[in-house]
């Protein structure tokens, strides 16, 4: 973990919490001159902290149904085919608007996000797009009903 | 999903890239008056469509190692108690700094997204907060090894 002082992590909560704050609003909301807010802002960008500026996207945009899915593949037949194979199948599965985050995972599964408007939507997107993938050996499908924490991840990596 | 027409898709493709950039880029970017870009962007933010404006944290912030963990209980004698059980268990999870999503499944499981700076850190944090949890059935832990969409949630779920 980097080092980030009290006042570099005072700065990152009020930018995470809304990034229109001026500089001179975080200023007076903590006690410090302009200047100061200012240049550590420049250096939390230069030191790589703040990657860039982004939307939150409202619930109006959400997807309503929201699933993880677990994919296993079966082993093949070929020796090295199964890593080209995972690539190749999780590369595809990004390019879908549907599956909101996908990666691979230590032990050759595929992990995806999956956002649908209704539990019907993502039942069918289901079928036809990682059930009917060749090979498949088993899908386990987790529908979030209730998020404790992170819930936000849906108007993040939503497409539009 | 709500209706969004071409012109509202692009503003928002270009806010999500980078929510610094200014009204007369977006308008110059799109061949449009800035009068006109104002305008949606006031409506996109009145329809709910751009709920906040935040920052990504960049990879020298963002935690090394991340794993989804499956998360399953005992059924308790007592009826009516796993609710209450799952309930309480996710909301403890939820404070847990290295725990960037949590929620409950449709059928009474937990998932959750945990973040560490290395393998032994996530391991320990497994066997310390979650594998201790009175009743746990099962913990299953998948390593994610390589993202091919969503990546950018460490970045956006961290705390500070």
């Amino acid at each position: 973990m980097v080092y980030l002082d009290d006042l570099d992590r005072e700065i990152l909560k009020l930018l995470k919490e809304d990034a229109r704050i001026t500089i001179s609003e975080i200023g007076e909301r903590l006690g410090k001159p302009e200047s100061t807010i200012h240049f550590r802002i420049k250096k939390l960008i230069e030191r790589g902290i703040i990657e860039r500026y982004t939307i939150v996207l409202g619930e109006s945009a959400r997807p309503k149904e929201i699933a993880f899915v677990i994919l296993e593949l079966e082993k093949p037949v070929i020796e090295d085919f199964l890593s080209k194979y995972l690539e190749y199948v999780s590369r595809n599965l990004a390019m879908l608007p549907h599956i909101l985050l996908v990666g691979k995972t230590k032990d050759e599964r595929i992990i995806a996000l999956i956002g649908a408007e209704d539990r019907e939507e993502l039942t069918k997107f289901i079928e036809e797009n990682i059930k009917s993938i060749p090979s498949v050996k088993e899908v386990l499908v987790y529908h979030v009903e209730d998020f404790k924490k992170g819930e936000e991840i849906k108007g993040l990596l939503i497409g539009i």
